[in-house]
């Protein structure tokens, strides 16, 4: 049996979502046969206006709606630190903690070489432009990148870069350990190394 | 920090469909900025576009681009034989057994008076009205609502209605007990129960 062009045409884009199957994709075009067109209308419009009114900061790349964004043009946040990440969405989870006062640096991605991910296809360039800057001197670059292998190789050359450029900037990485609500039992060596190396006066 | 609205009303409208929590809809947002523009357009056509061209069949009540959909329009498919499934999606899944020849019948739903679905929430009396058609006699209707509590209570009431109406019609339901591939030491009892009184001559 053939299914309407119209829903093959929806199950189609739906597949091309990353972590979402064939049969994920069904279940989710047969779901939108039961909304509101109004929602759908609502749904559409999101989807094709999604980057045109986004940007990026010409600052520290994260997506926005302005330039600067709010992070960088306010005038609360210090822009003194620098919290290097990868991903958008790891700005997003950094200002929920609302503990980080500084400001953010979004790479885009991480050091891949299986994946030709090298330093250009990232805002690497443009963060150590940012060093230089006279009007806000740097003095603190966290590098917050994923504590896995592509990450720490990441830290690990942004710090050889900054150093390069300016050695007496404190560059720091975030710490690592167990996380909150975690069993001992159930946590592995490398962590539990880190726990150990990063223990704290109590 | 506030996301742009564009990117926050993709995220909500992400979050609103099934199985999709938070963290979900906002990678998946992020994933489609990314994305070229082409295929977002696409993509939002397809769900602005999707109850547009596709209705139900008067007939059988699946989902078509045409009424009457293919396999009601067909001329070699069996008319005197009518499967009864749930959903649009349960149709698929026989089609792709090429197993059954003849037509089918979709309830949209299964009774569940819990969630206020009963009888006349479904298209139970479009079906009892099939049965009466003069041009094609109805000798066997298969009863495949799903093998949980939902759909044997709408396979029990169906199978009343369907005698009430018409008492020589043959009624079965799908065969029941161990899925290919599965093994007897993880089977559920009833569905172990269900295999032995289910079991043919080998």
């Amino acid at each position: 049996m053939n299914l309407p062009r119209s829903l093959r045409k929806l199950i189609e884009s739906f597949e091309k979502l990353p972590g979402i199957g064939p049969k994920t994709a069904q279940r989710l075009a047969f779901y939108l046969l039961h909304v509101p067109q109004e929602n759908l209308d609502d749904f559409s419009q999101a989807v094709s206006q999604l980057k045109e009114k986004t940007i990026l900061c010409s600052i520290c790349f994260n997506v926005s709606e302005t330039d600067p964004c709010p992070v960088c043009g306010s005038q609360t946040r210090e822009k003194s630190m620098i919290c290097v990440v990868e991903e958008p969405l790891d700005v997003l989870a950094l200002e929920k903690t609302n503990v980080f006062k500084g400001s953010y640096h979004v790479l885009h991605g991480a050091l891949s070489p299986l994946n030709n991910i090298g330093p250009d296809e990232l805002y690497i360039d443009s963060l150590i432009k940012r060093l230089n800057s006279k009007s806000w001197p740097v003095k603190e670059i966290i590098l917050a990148t994923n504590p896995n292998m592509e990450g720490e190789a990441t830290a690990m050359y942004l710090a050889k870069r900054i150093r390069a450029k300016n050695n007496k900037i404190k560059i720091t990485r975030l710490g690592q350990g167990l996380p909150t609500g975690a069993d001992l039992e159930y946590a592995d060596e490398t962590t539990l190394a880190k726990s150990l190396d990063g223990r704290k006066d109590f």
